[in-house]
């Protein structure tokens, strides 16, 4: 592998380059998600398309289409199971947002906002019934193992992420299985559906598993860094939100840890503070800058990035494991 | 079959003759409900426990243990797929207590009162994964087939109830519809279930899966008269809730209809009034009283329990076929 062109995929285009890569196939599963809501009430398909159309950059479900490129698939099983993908984030993001009573995701109104919470919760829940359905017509007992198995962690990440808001002891080993559960399990499952249509060893497909976990906790702590460290035009999404929310993501984890007494006592005032101040922010910004604390964030997510390209070392030097690659790169390098 | 038998049956002691019957499968179901949650986070426990312990009747699981017992089923995994069936039930009433903003359930805090908003939606998300994970472990797909239909219809259900809400013009065959999937079909999924795992023929099988979908309108009809007729101390809910939150069930529907020009505009004055006086639910009640509407509901429940009494008919005279017919006449004519 040439590595001056897996550098060069640091620049924007990078994605676009792996997008183009896979377009026919992900226009297939855009087809088919919209398609397998057509004969639903006008609430379900509006709001879902709304956050189908919200421009997500459906990560999980080309996941799905890339690691079947990867294994040499060729039927049309992962269009199905990359659609399935993407209906459970979905069905989850529907439920986060209420949760988190956020006004914007990707610079857009949540569902939520426009239509209220509880068609957030319901159509949540028939997109992952739905998800079901799917997977019980593809008819593999294995497959419907992957998502429920992940479907349960998520839920209950999201648990215990609830119960450590505005938690400032919460350390970075409860935080990794807090993004392992609600974030990874999901990016691990769309490896593993391709990896199980597919014909290849068991040591593959137990590194794809692997490969998928590590990709998405580097995707989550690049996110977490992002909430508090992008400019809001660039990420799309208030910035700041999780700190309002009292999330204990990584890099309030760190500031913490590392801040004096007197610090430690202002974060502990501004978290349960009712609504935060620009100076507020600007003043926790400032000390993360003090201590470092979104290199050494962007350093942890390199470092996972580089376990999930490792777990790809069985896999012998191809085109395919190039874009991959390729992806990692850009995902762990993005400004949005 | 004994008809004095059955009338005898309608006193209140009736719910008890048949609890008293499957009490043994009804222990070891909350045992094993119980068991299947102990090693998840204290707030998943916590907040389960809470509304499996809030004195619900649990009727849906007993259908899954009479309908075994009927089918002459002798193995253990009734008790599995009852436990299964109540999961998917307290998940669909966590979702439900949020949707609908209600403070009490059966005399009790609701979940989402005590805990928020937040964990209720999240626990769900958990109890409905729960129920599938422990479906893929019993490893029957026709049994996940059955949950994850009922579970589809049940969401859009609760969807197509949402998008009725405060349309006083709802026909009475779209709220069939309605309680049809969101409430009739986990019924009749409860009934399934036994009758999958058993062995008797094509036609018994689904004359239990049409047993069930009667009996749930039934149920649900029930329960939509008593959330205007029944004294709160008995039904144990706020009553007149259905009507705050602009809910169309059938005492509405059938009220709205038969009034004249000037009722339908108080109709519509109050059914849009922020909050209602006690004076204005007097009001309405009387209204109902003068066109008969609590007489015709409770006919029409009582046509449903008809037709589920009637789906049994393959089925030769038994104590068991005796205690389930107990079971529906007591349901039609239950106060609570």
């Amino acid at each position: 592998m040439n590595v001056v062109k897996i550098k060069s995929s640091l620049k924007n285009e990078s994605f676009d380059l792996f997008l183009n890569w896979l377009q026919d196939d992900l226009s297939s599963v855009n087809k088919l998600i919209l398609e397998n809501l057509v004969n639903s009430s006008p609430l379900i398909s509006d709001l879902s398309n709304h956050i189908l159309n919200s421009g997500g950059k459906r990560i999980r479900p080309l996941l799905t289409l890339a690691v079947a490129k990867l294994c040499g698939y060729s039927g049309s099983r992962h269009i199905i199971l990359a659609s399935v993908i993407e209906y459970i984030h979905t069905a989850t993001l529907l439920h986060d947002d209420v949760v988190d009573n956020s006004k914007k995701r990707r610079g857009k109104k949540t569902a939520n906002f426009v239509w209220g919470n509880k068609s957030s919760i319901l159509v949540g829940d028939f997109l992952l019934s739905k998800a079901f359905r799917i997977l019980i017509s593809d008819g593999s007992l294995r497959c419907i193992d992957i998502i429920s198995k992940a479907s349960e962690k998520i839920s209950f990440g999201e648990v215990k992420q609830l119960m450590s808001v505005r938690k400032l002891e919460t350390s970075e080993s409860e935080y990794l299985n807090i993004i392992k559960s609600k974030t990874a399990e999901l990016f691990s499952a769309a490896c593993q559906l391709s990896s199980e249509i597919s014909e290849i060893s068991m040591e593959m497909k137990n590194s794809l598993k692997e490969f998928g976990r590590y990709l998405g906790i580097c995707f989550q702590i690049i996110d977490d860094t992002l909430d508090y460290f992008s400019d809001e035009k660039i990420f799309g999404k208030e910035i700041g939100n999780d700190f309002n929310e009292g999330k204990m993501t990584l890099p309030l984890i760190l500031l913490y840890k590392r801040s004096n007494n007197k610090e430690k006592q202002v974060l502990k005032y501004l978290v349960n503070k009712e609504k935060l101040s620009k100076k507020d922010f600007v003043n926790i910004i400032e000390k993360m800058n003090k201590y470092n604390v979104k290199n050494d964030c962007l350093d942890k997510a390199k470092h996972f990035s580089i376990m999930a390209k490792d777990s790809l070392g069985l896999f012998p030097r191809s085109e395919e494991k190039e874009r991959i690659i390729n992806l990692i790169n850009y995902l762990v390098s993005r400004k949005n």
